[in-house]
């Protein structure tokens, strides 16, 4: 891969650099930093800040903020450079790759093996990682049956004590498509909105006999995905009807009723960006249509 | 599933049950029990010790003698026990599913959470877990792009540093089916033969960009699977031939330019038996004509 001769010059004349990551998010207190603990932000932005040689950790701006034991496999962020630094990371190597293959390596000789930097690159104009996204997807992973339970994936299923229904959670899960005030699902924070559009959410039996909900919506309030999937699993064990997650969706705040779902059967699995052309203008949109949300 | 009432009853009039077990093998010295070492069988012989209420720990038999770090997600083993044992399983539950159902349940209790005991029943006639087996299939699993590479995978993804051609990989692969002596690929002990018949070698890319290589046999010498999984990996990244990994099999003795993989890499996917009424006869089989070969 190698990087254009001139990359983009965006806001302030500063290269903005999209990474594309992974993690394992069982030993970290969650994306965002925070003063004395291991945060994957935390970790990455002190990274950067040695393979670039900043004098001060660079910001970087991310799609979805997970919480503490939440995983990613698709998370996207992205930190802002002078085109000086961009630039200089190529050339203290060998060869000459260009700087987004020079920091991937770089960084993979320095990062813990929990979080890995796939891919960097430089982003397309208008590009911000948290709000040209159209839309994030997770996965929440659940072994209820001994017969399957893997040891080499305990770290991000989440074990329940009893046999689930898929067939019911998936009919139940039905009953929440589309846009709808979430505040049912949502630990509110102040100020922000909890409406929210609900493109997927789908319970199957994979190969292995794990069960796996994969849900996606424009952006998830806090703790959304997992108070999700303890309705549907209240369903899906018997407790509840088919119909009763969709019918909280008339409540107007946080239903305690809700169990919300461990963290380490989460995994952010990808974020999805319009086309190249079109990123600019989501961005704007983003912005201006949910200022005071707060997307998970 | 329900127990027959008066379950099969072997030799010195013993119930000899089936373990179907899982484990991740990252901390445990192997399945083989040492002193002083955390193994997967003296983990195992411990907890049932506690749980049957014995005054010493039963003996285990394996169908593979996996090394350490290597993982297991068909693992198959078998242990003898006096009916009345058997039958006490049951007994202390409230309802009665069968001693098999609650020994499950209580070993789940009582295991770490790194080996798993899926099920327990009691074998047919004739049943050995380790010379009635007809097969045993392993994966060996690397990630060779940084673009892939996946944090919540890396306990059993073994990494390499360099783009692998998995097509060759396959092609090479063709060469060492069928039975022959694997001498080159075998860490010698003494006395055991290295003949063995290889079923099934095939190396992929799977979804998530992992390659995925399949191999089974009738049975493993010690560090086989490695070996040929080495051997191939040679061929992969362009430093050996296609047809290098077929041509040490004339070697009569361990070639040393073959590497050994990473441990961490390997799983132990699954045992093949013959059905039940065939098992017996497959036993005898095995007995006696592999009576000093050591079936990894």
């Amino acid at each position: 891969m190698v990087e254009p001769a001139i990359p983009h010059i965006g806001i302030g004349g500063l290269v903005r650099v999209r990474l594309d990551l992974a993690y394992d998010g069982t030993a970290f207190a969650g994306w965002a930093r925070q003063p004395g603990q291991r945060t994957v932000q935390g970790v990455l932005e002190t990274a950067l800040s040695t393979v670039l040689r900043l004098d001060s950790a660079p910001m970087l701006t991310v799609a979805g903020r997970t919480d503490a034991g939440v995983h990613a496999r698709g998370q996207v962020c992205h930190v802002d450079l002078t085109p000086a630094t961009w630039g200089d990371v190529g050339r203290t190597a060998g060869e000459d790759p260009g700087p987004g293959v020079v920091l991937v390596r770089k960084l993979g000789g320095l990062l813990p093996p929990d979080v890995r930097v796939r891919r960097a690159s430089v982003a397309p104009a208008g590009f911000d990682a948290r709000f040209a996204a159209l839309a994030r997807r997770y996965a929440y992973r659940i072994a209820d049956d001994v017969a399957s339970s893997d040891p080499l994936r305990r770290h991000f299923v989440a074990r329940h004590p009893r046999p689930l229904d898929a067939a019911a959670m998936d009919a139940a899960a039905a009953g929440l498509l589309g846009e709808h005030d979430f505040a049912a699902y949502c630990r509110r924070r102040d100020g922000g909105t909890t409406i929210r559009t609900l493109l997927r959410l789908r319970c199957d039996r994979v190969g292995d006999g794990t069960l796996h909900v994969d849900v996606e919506a424009d952006a998830f309030c806090h703790q959304m995905v997992r108070s999700l999937v303890g309705a549907l699993v209240a369903v899906g064990d018997g407790r509840r009807l088919v119909d009763w997650p969709a019918s909280l969706l008339r409540a107007r705040q946080r239903e305690s009723a809700v169990t919300v779902m461990p963290a380490k059967g989460l995994t952010l699995e990808e974020v999805r960006y319009p086309p190249d052309d079109q990123i600019l203008a989501r961005t704007l949109q983003t912005r201006a249509v949910r200022k005071l949300g707060v997307p998970q």
